[in-house]
């Protein structure tokens, strides 16, 4: 057994106690009992790529910047070549502005929506498939001993999901480590903030490993494998097309992770089973309550 | 107390045993044996009012024609006094064209997009508050040993959560009687197919409950308030911009409902309380797991 260091090495992690993330409200209880509660936030914020505007988002309200970013860089709105000149948030207009030396215009792209099943409202434009033809994910090393890690580090995290519930978590991992953290209203944009933290340190995606709290989604697939993230894990479930899309570009597609079970239903080549019980045994009853009808 | 019928009444319930739904996939477990598992399938389904292209929806793919006429009637795209002339799926092309006497086209709201918080995508064309203004939900009765019924009932009803996972419910309630429970990988497709049912058989929504497995976030919350539902009711948590429109238009906000438990942030005044504990005691555990991290 190898010697592990149990303590996160989080470069980014949840920040529950920021008290712009949630509110305290007023309510009642089953019994009518007055009753204080925190919720989460959910804001507007519209991303604008050079002069035009591209969309709004719905979301907590953390790391603007990395969200307008990881939106654009995920929908294929950044070619690769085109600098990042700016990125502007500007709080009280609601608005991140990016500027790049690049002049494209997405009209065309624009009209063509897609509602996809990505929790909290992912709008694909384009077409869903695009950059995914002939794309072949690297070959990649993934212990059993990671994900159990993973999960019971990650599951342990103090996060705003702990707190207030109704959020989504994904964190960017390496081997056993969690390295970034983010959370949102909607799991899409939690995955844009971890794609517009990679774009902006110049972070490699081909050791890296998605851990996402949410459904593994033809949304989700399709995100991880243009990020060039060879491993996609969760709690939840599988969607028939998620699977599907995940074969076809040899993405590591590993679901219903409870304990010491999960499911592989793709890319098993890259699974090195060398799992140490002791990192998955049963869970406390309030992690295992987590993510199930979600998956 | 009240004598209850504990047999439930769909008019229309969930189909685990149609084939069409799921897909049987193959994989490992986290031991390396072969597993055979049943996935949700996600197909897309582009809707067109008229001659024009909408939206492209990803969908399980049952009720379409329900999913169609719902998701343009809850964007405004349906004004009163527009009468429906047709609805026709395609099931090879994957396209519903809904035809309608009137000819208002939509290019100004389709170039506002908003992506809202919604699981599962729900694209949100214009502006999202459009129809709220002065808007007031009618006065009416909510038991909590109706809420109690119906969460026991729903949640012990055969469905594609319990066969595959990855998937939401919503049900349209009366009283104590879940009459029409739709699922769909987007919560909100759910929801829109309760809709365009409604709209298809003249329901009156004034008296009616939604009952849903998702998180209360603005956008469900304005879908409810639209349809004319003053009450909606869910396992999961909150939004605070949910929590705030719910206040706004005075409607019944009920969340992390489990066993006897929940919480009410806004229209409180509607709450009867004559809850019968035999209907809210602990939940088994295959209940107890749902729904938390989504909520």
């Amino acid at each position: 057994m190898a010697i592990r260091d149990d303590r996160p090495h989080y470069l980014i992690a949840p920040d529950p106690g920021d008290e712009r993330l949630t509110r305290a409200v007023t309510g009642q209880d089953q019994t009518g009992a007055a009753v204080e509660t925190r919720v989460v936030e959910e804001r507007p914020l519209t991303i604008f790529l050079n002069g035009q505007e591209i969309v709004t988002a719905m979301t907590i309200g953390d790391y603007p910047e990395y969200l307008a970013l990881g939106f654009l860089k995920n929908q294929g709105m950044l070619q690769p070549g085109e600098s990042v000149l700016r990125v502007d948030h500007d709080d009280d207009l609601e608005t991140v502005v990016v500027r790049t030396d690049g002049a494209t215009r997405y009209e065309e792209k624009l009209q063509k929506k897609t509602r996809t099943s990505g929790c909290a409202v992912g709008t694909v434009f384009g077409d869903m498939m695009e950059g995914l033809e002939g794309l072949t994910l690297p070959q990649a090393e993934l212990r059993t001993s990671w994900l159990y890690a993973l999960s019971a580090t990650i599951n342990r995290t103090p996060s705003l999901y702990l707190e207030a519930g109704a959020i989504h978590g994904t964190v960017l991992c390496k081997e056993d480590r969690p390295l970034v953290y983010m959370e949102d209203v909607g799991r899409h944009n939690a995955v844009d903030k971890i794609a517009g933290w990679m774009l902006s340190e110049g972070v490699e995606p081909a050791d890296k490993i998605l851990y996402t709290t949410g459904r593994l989604t033809s949304e989700m697939v399709i995100k991880t494998a243009l990020m060039g993230i060879p491993v996609l894990a969760s709690r939840s479930g599988f969607t028939a097309w998620g699977v599907e899309i995940a074969q076809q570009v040899n993405l590591t597609l590993i679901g219903r992770m409870r304990g010491q079970r999960f499911l592989c239903l793709a890319g098993e080549q890259r699974l090195l089973r060398d799992a140490d019980p002791a990192h998955g045994d049963d869970e406390p009853a309030k992690q295992r309550r987590k993510g199930a009808r979600d998956g």
